[in-house]
C-alpha cells in the first residue's frame, strides 16, 4: 500500500511503553493495538520502538539511577537515554480492576524520577516531546487509565496532541480480550471502527505535533524556564499582594 | 512593569470558565487564581474573558441547543459562538469532596455536546485550540480534577501544552481558602511558589502553543479528518485481519 | 414469583438518585437498571423511591438550605428530610466523557452540604446508612464513576457493602444504550450476566448491611463521635510527638 | 494510658499493606501514619501486622501463584494465607504524581488475582472482611488514591466502614513529608487535627464493622452466592425482557 501522504516524518523517534503484566514471549493484547499505531509511523519513516516493561530489569523507585540508592541492577538509565532522544512517548497497557497496571505505574514513576532534569534552555527535559496513550482491557476503564497517563505526560512537560487516547474494551463483564480469536475465526475488536479511527487519529496527531515542535526547536523558551524562575525572573507574573 | 518579552501574542483569544458554586457578586477563590494567569495574557495583547458558569442561564444537557430539546432558555449557543473564536480554553473551578464541581461538569457536558461539529477541513471543531486548567480548594484534589478537565479537552480535540495544570490547595483538612485574608494580613496561598510558577508556566505555554497552532493554521489536515474517515479513507491504517 | 427468602427487610427505606440529564417524561436508560434493583427490594418490603434529580428544583451550592444563601427556591431541604429517614442511598446516573454527570455531582454536593450535621450520638448524620451505585453508559467508565460515588458516600459516613457497584456499558465507541430496542426486538444489555449478577448482589448486600446496622442501632458510638473529639476526647489515639 | 472502652476486639486480625517505594531499613513516611492506627488496634487486642510490599519477593501478575506461570519465586501465596485469616485489610502507601504507587497497584493486582476463590457459602472469599486506606504524600492526592484503593476493596467483597480513608498531605508543592523533623524540632503533620481524627475514626470503624461481621458470621448468604448464581438461582432478580 502506498503512503497516503507526501508529509515527511523521517527523523522522528517514538517509544511505546507496554505495561502488560505478561512476560515475553507470551503474547500481549496491548501489543496488537500498539502495532496498528506503530505500523502507520513505520510507513512514514518514524523510528519506532516498543519496550515491554516487564521484560526489563527496571528497578522500582523515584531516582534517575536506583543503583545509587541500593538497587543491585537497574536498566532504567540505559532506557532513559533512548527516552531523551525520543520525540514521541506513548504509554500503553492493560486495565486491571479499572485502573492502570503496576508496570504502567512503574514507568510513570521512573519518568517522573527524571523530571528534575533541565534542557539547554532551562526548561524541563521533556519539553519538546509529545505524548499519547493506548489501553486495552476486556471490560471498562480506557478513559480512566488515559486520564492518568496523559495527565502524567503533560505534567512532566510533554505536549498532548488532539485526541491522543485510544483503546479497546468489550461489553462490560468478562469476555474475549482484544485480538482473541473468536468462534467464527475473526478477532475480537479488530473491526471496531471507534478503536481503529481513534488509534489512527492519535497516531497522525502525534506525528504532526512532534514534527511541528521539532521545526520550532521545541517550546519557545520564554516564561517556562525553571532555571530562570529559580534565579528570580518572574515573566510578567505579579504577586497580587504587592500590586 | 514592562513586558518581559518581544513575543507578540495579539490576535489570540482566551476564555476561562470558572466553575465556582458561588454566584456573583460574591467573590470566588478561583477567580483570584484566574486573574494571575489572565493578567499575564492581558499584558501580551491576548483578548481574555472569564465566564462564571453559575451566573449564566446555561441549560443542562448534551445537545448544542437545549431549546430544541425542551429547555425554555439556554445561553449556551451564544457562549459557544465565543468558544468557536477562542484559541485558548481554560477550565477552572473549585474542588468539592475531591472532585470537580457540578458547574465544571456542566461546561464539559456542553462543550462535549458540540463535539460532533467539524471544521472546514473535516476535523473536529476544537482542533487548533489549546486547553489548560486552574483549580483551587482548601485541602486535596488539584491533580484529580485536572486529570479530568485536561483529559476532556484533549479528547474533544484541543492540544494540551506542557504543564497545563496549576492550582492551590492547603494542608489536608479544613482551613483557609485561596486568597483568604489571614491574621497577619497576608493572603492564603499568594506566596506559594509552586502555584505561582505553575500558573505562570501554564499561561506562557498556552500562549506559545496557541500561537504556534495559529501560525500553522491549526493541526495539519492529514490522518485526522472525521469526514474523510467516514467516507472510507483510512490514512495508512490497515486492519490486521486483512493484512 | 415467590420471594426466594424468609429474610424480612420490611421497615427499611431506600432512595435511588438518578442523575440522568434527561427530564421526565422522557425515558432514562439508567432508570431501567434502577428498576431491576428496586423491584428486588420492593418484593422484600423495602420502602423504595427514585428521585430523578433534574426533575426537581434543587439549588446548586454547598449549604443545607440555599434559600438562606440567595436562592429563590430550593427543594433540597424537603428531599433531605427523606434522606434522613433512608437506610439505603444509591447514587445512579449516566456517564459523559467517562465521568459522572453534572446532576450526579449536584446531589453529591448537596449531600456533602449536610455532612456537618450530627446524630444523637455525636456521629456524622449519615452513620448507620449504607450506600451503593448504579451507572449506565454506552461505552466506558462504570468503575471510574462508581469510584467517585462510593468514595463520596463512605466519606460522608455510609457503610459500603461488598460489591456495591453495578452497571452496564457496551463495547467501546458509540452504540446502543442500555435497554435500547435492537433490530431483533431484544433490548441492549438486558441479557448481560455480569450486569444482572452484580445488580442483584449489590441489592442484596445493601439490604443485608442496612438490616444489620439497623439491628445494631447504627455504628457503635465509640471512637467516632465528632462532638466528643471536638471536646477533647481522643479514643486511645496518641500523638506520637508526645509519646 | 488506659483503654478508653470496654469494647472487646480481641480475636480480630488486621493487615496493613504499605506500598512505599523505599525498602527497609530505610524509614517510610507512610509507616508513621500506619503506626497511629495500628497502636489503637494493638491496645484493643487486635492482632496486627504491617507488610511493606517492596521488602517481599512478590511476583507481578494476575494469578494466585505466579510460580505456576513462569515466575521462579513468589511470596504471595504465603502472604495470601494471612490475608485469608485477616478480618481487616488496610491498603496504605505514598502518592506519586497524584496517584497510587506501583507497589500499591501490585498488591491490588494480587488480591484481585484471588478474587475468583469462594468461601464455604459460595460467596467471594473476601466477604466478611472490612477494608480501609491510609495515604501520605507531600502535596496532593489522598482522595484520588483512596477512591481507587477503597473501590478495589469493596469490588473484591470487603465492607467499607464509614470514613475509612485517612491521610496527610501538606500545602501544594514540594515540601516536608509526613513526620519529617522541622526546624523547630516538631514533626510535619503530627499536629494535623484532620489527619489524627480521620485516622482514629477509620480505625475504630474498621474494628466495629469487623466485629459486627464476625458476630454475624460474615455477610448473610442470600442473594450473593456466586456458586448458586452460576447454578441458575436468580434471587428474585427478574430479567425485564421476560416479565
Amino acid at each position: 500500500m502506498a503512503k497516503s501522504s507526501k508529509l515527511n516524518f523521517s527523523g522522528l523517534r517514538a517509544i511505546y511503553f507496554n505495561g502488560t503484566l505478561t512476560k515475553s514471549p507470551e503474547p500481549s493484547h496491548t501489543d496488537l493495538l500498539i502495532n496498528l499505531s506503530k505500523s502507520i509511523m513505520d510507513k512514514h519513516g518514524v523510528n519506532t520502538e516498543v519496550i515491554r516493561t516487564i521484560d526489563h530489569d527496571i528497578a522500582t523507585g523515584v531516582y534517575p539511577d536506583m543503583r545509587e540508592h541500593g538497587a543491585k541492577t537497574d536498566e532504567w538509565p540505559k532506557i532513559y537515554k533512548r527516552v531523551e532522544q525520543a520525540n514521541i512517548l506513548v504509554i500503553c497497557g492493560p486495565i486491571w480492576l479499572g485502573d492502570n497496571s503496576s508496570m504502567t505505574k512503574k514507568i510513570i514513576e521512573r519518568l517522573y524520577a527524571c523530571s528534575g532534569l533541565l534542557n539547554k534552555n532551562g526548561q524541563y527535559a521533556y519539553y519538546g516531546k509529545v505524548g499519547g496513550s493506548l489501553i486495552t482491557g476486556n471490560e471498562d476503564g480506557v478513559k480512566h487509565c488515559t486520564m492518568n497517563t496523559l495527565y502524567s505526560l503533560q505534567h512532566l512537560g510533554c505536549v498532548i496532541p488532539p485526541q491522543a487516547d485510544a483503546g479497546w474494551i468489550g461489553e462490560v463483564g468478562p469476555g474475549a480480550s482484544y485480538g482473541d480469536i473468536l468462534e467464527d475465526g475473526s478477532r475480537e475488536g479488530f473491526d471496531n471502527d471507534f478503536t481503529n479511527r481513534n488509534t489512527t487519529f492519535m497516531t497522525w496527531n502525534l506525528m504532526h505535533l512532534a514534527k511541528m515542535l521539532k521545526a520550532n526547536d521545541g517550546i519557545p523558551a520564554q516564561g517556562n524556564q525553571r532555571s530562570k524562575w529559580d534565579a528570580g525572573e518572574r515573566f510578567d507574573f505579579e504577586n497580587p499582594e504587592y500590586r
